[in-house]
């Protein structure tokens, strides 16, 4: 099946996001957005990623599941990293964690206005090792 | 925008759940299913279901957002409910709590064959009232 025009929008912001180019959110991300039924500007959501990519320098957003109709997407992301730093509420152990996000976002005008996300913690807190 | 004959089995299961009907799971999962990397007999999943629902006497399972699209489900449920017996690893309180799921299903000639879940568990912990 050919990628809408929404996939390919957002398979262009997980681009951006693994590209650190978080000044092109202003692409894809509205002015405000309602992330886990908080409202946002556009420059907190930013610093919620910049956060993350702090805490893990090689995260890397990696598409595992994809659907997407009218305005919403549904993405199962993969996350195979080493945090570095605090994450989540979670302490690094130095060692490599699997994860995966489930989150939900609804474009209005082909830029995302809100996100539902749910992290995979009890994957973080166990190294791949065990 | 009209319900896909997929999005109206999903639907249909779900209201099976709801009514307490496991022994109609036949018509929507397959022989044997993949839930979260481990394979499954249909009664073993059945039992994982049986069992939230002895744990969460009121459980019901609401969609907040579907989508669907060729082959693949995705779900935000939502649920409002009162655990009265351990539950996914955590205490009930008694009090009532309100958490959501996130989940992925992949289906095989129209039935459930390979399905990814995620649990807000720290909403399950954080009781209405707090």
């Amino acid at each position: 099946m050919a990628d809408s025009p929404l996939e390919s929008i957002y398979r262009r912001y997980l681009e951006a996001l693994n590209e650190r180019r978080l000044d092109d959110l202003v692409d894809y991300v509205h002015d405000t957005v309602v992330y886990n039924a908080r409202a946002l500007t556009r420059r907190g959501y930013s610093d919620l990623i910049a956060a993350d990519i702090q805490a893990i320098p090689d995260l890397r957003y990696v598409v595992d599941l994809l659907v997407v109709r009218a305005d919403l997407v549904a993405c199962r992301l993969k996350f195979d990293c080493t945090p570095r730093h605090p994450f989540s509420g979670l302490r690094p152990t130095g060692r490599a964690v699997s994860f995966a996000e489930h989150v939900f976002y609804r474009f209005h005008d082909a830029r995302i206005a809100e996100v539902w996300s749910l992290v995979d913690k009890p994957a973080i807190e166990a190294p791949l090792s065990s």
